[in-house]
């Protein structure tokens, strides 16, 4: 089974166009408006946030795919749409005027917004720039998609694959946003996903909520769960596989490209966190369950002590392991090898969850690399899980101390 | 029911004395052991981490106060002695130097550590420091003792309160440190409390619990749970006083002096916290009951977003209804209300969930102040709750960055 990296991002499938535009929503005038639009209908599926305050789009969203299908994805940035009292109203006449302009109707749009809570989101540069948008839309459409929907993000994400099913050459691409306010807990980012494979909307589903529970669920930039945040899937079949609608050999390279994906897109989400300088990764070995793995991994990620250290490049391992014993769960604490490495190397700091004696100054080397990797066994199981995450640095305090002006 | 604020710390209350010295623990040559010592027996209670990896000291402490009584504390800083292979032996044996020095025997100390996880805890410290320690045991000693449980804390926290109980005047201290990896859900940090009071050590034991979950479990500086920290007190008796042996108004005029001693000590521990510049103080009201009361008011004081946006003096209130969005537990959040308020007045920025019009330069005005309280009413039961955190700096992250140079 080969699943090969190409160009393209959500364009490199068949029969997908996109577009960004600046429509006047951020206040410093960049591109804050994209939509990507399949020529044929498609199979729908997505994840959305688990807080209990949601922004507007998302209920809109369930809505309008409720039935399994869509043919059109429109995200703005720069405002949320969240905690405003026409919010739904708002959400709404952005995919009517999106249906209008596309010749479709409003419920084969999945909507999308991101940016401030609780500030009133004029309809004007909706119904201004949605016109401009859909002329705008072309197979070469994908970057300034991706550029369209950043916030505090530095780099564009955008990835994609190719790979075989049923002898016929399937793609799959996405695009991504998401910097602050990124615990998982849920797709709590926004992640749009393309494919011209043919499958059913059940398993479609199936396979988003299994992947992102291993991918974009284990990021950790910061411990808030977004109030706006989903991803989603569109597959318009235009590959011409024969349909996958069972957990056939299919459904796992399916389920092995959207994996492959949307771990490159965790990695890239987490090393560009808000202010980070390096990515952490986090793999857990020999835990009892799925569930304790992943936890364990995600609460090593997640601990601002340990990513102020990683910031600092200091080999302060006993942080880990206090976020491994915070960790929910009843698990054995007391066998736990931890190692740390990086391009520059490995060096194995506690055993049998007691210090081990190691070079300090090689340590600080392998730490000061662009991607550190903290690898801890609990001895006590055959489960593993990843988690990514980024170091703690001032200019996380900056960016979030005045996100607003 | 008269509770005074008087001087005097954990000496405040007869026949207790107490001394902190520069035993050699810390680099630096700061003062890091102090003993606090009753003339009497004493009832004995205490909470510990919810950590499932335990510093060495907990583990001592929990066998030697098992039979409700105790009559000294000794702790040291700069060296948390967990994870160290051979961390039991030395809690022990520190236990045992304390008891030839002061002529008991070892199981009459709670004993406990805090600083640096899984370095080698050096004995002859200890051997060359307690008999000094003992010498210097003074009724003047609480600052001392204060001054020496420090670690990156800035300020010294100590507190004692005067109260009556049966005509007799009874009195409490407590000195108390912490200042990161402070995240409730236990005793998170070193508290020590003394009182001349007579109480059953199974009612001090519930008060002590109860008024935590009010209180010290309320904190959140930086969300790490740490391995190491308790809060314990001892009950001498010399008051005076008919002892308390059941729930009466006795019981609840000791339990309401624990509870502002404990909250002084909350916010102190919270103003201080690592890098910190302003105290959040987050009053939850209208909660269906007090467990959702509480983590409301934690999640918010606990969120980096939130703590980023008032160390910029940002009125971003939709991170705060975000927050509120993310505890646990199955709540209505569809009528919130916020209010931020300071000495320099107080606004409504948000209604029924939903963005109100305010006065930016207001709120910002409002937000400068050293002290900044949060009110969020839910508006769904009758449950109140408090919590304590402070903003996120800079100068956090230098601080863990470099924790152990």
């Amino acid at each position: 089974m080969d699943i090969k990296h190409i160009e393209g991002g959500v364009c490199a499938p068949a029969g997908f166009a996109a577009a960004g535009i600046a429509a006047g929503i951020k206040k410093n005038g960049g591109e804050d408006l994209m939509m990507i639009l399949s020529e044929a209908d498609c199979s729908a599926a997505a994840v959305y946030t688990r807080n209990k305050v949601v922004g507007a789009p998302i209920t809109v969203t369930r809505d309008n795919i409720s039935n399994g299908r869509a043919k059109g994805i429109l995200c703005n940035s720069g405002n949320a749409n969240t905690c405003n009292a026409d919010g739904l109203h708002i959400a709404r006449r952005c995919c009517g005027i999106a249906a209008e302009a596309a010749e479709l109707v409003p419920s084969d749009f999945i909507v999308a917004s991101t940016g401030v809570i609780g500030e009133q989101l004029p309809l004007a540069p909706f119904e201004s720039g949605i016109p401009k948008l859909v002329e705008a839309l072309s197979g070469e459409g994908s970057d300034m998609a991706a550029r369209a929907i950043m916030t505090t993000d530095t780099v564009k994400k955008e990835f994609a694959v190719e790979f075989e099913l049923d002898g016929k050459q399937c793609r799959m691409g996405a695009i991504g946003k998401g910097s602050g306010m990124i615990n998982p807990n849920m797709a709590t980012m926004l992640i749009f996903i393309t494919t011209d494979a043919a499958i059913d909307s059940g398993l479609l589903q199936e396979a988003l909520t299994e992947v992102t529970g291993a991918t974009l669920n284990q990021i950790c930039v910061d411990g808030d769960t977004s109030t706006n945040d989903m991803a989603a899937i569109l597959a318009n079949g235009r590959a011409g596989n024969s349909r996958i609608n069972s957990k056939n050999d299919d459904y796992a390279t399916f389920a092995s490209a959207l994996m492959d994906v949307l771990t490159r897109m965790s990695r890239a989400l987490a090393a560009d966190g808000e202010g980070a300088t390096r990515l952490i990764e986090c793999r857990v070995l020999g835990a009892p369950d799925i569930t304790i793995a992943r936890r364990v991994a995600k609460s090593i990620v997640a601990s601002d002590l340990v990513k102020a250290a990683v910031h600092g490049a200091d080999a302060n391992w006993g942080r880990v392991l206090c976020a491994i014993g915070y960790t929910a769960g009843n698990f054995n604490v007391d066998n736990v090898s931890l190692a740390v490495s990086s391009a520059a190397g490995e060096v194995l700091v506690c055993e049998r969850s007691s210090r081990k004696d190691f070079d300090e100054e090689y340590a600080t080397r392998i730490l000061s690399e662009n991607e550190v990797v903290f690898t801890a066994n609990l001895h006590c199981g055959s489960y593993g899980a990843a988690a990514w995450g980024c170091d703690l640095t001032c200019d996380y305090v900056k960016i979030n101390g005045d996100y607003r002006s």
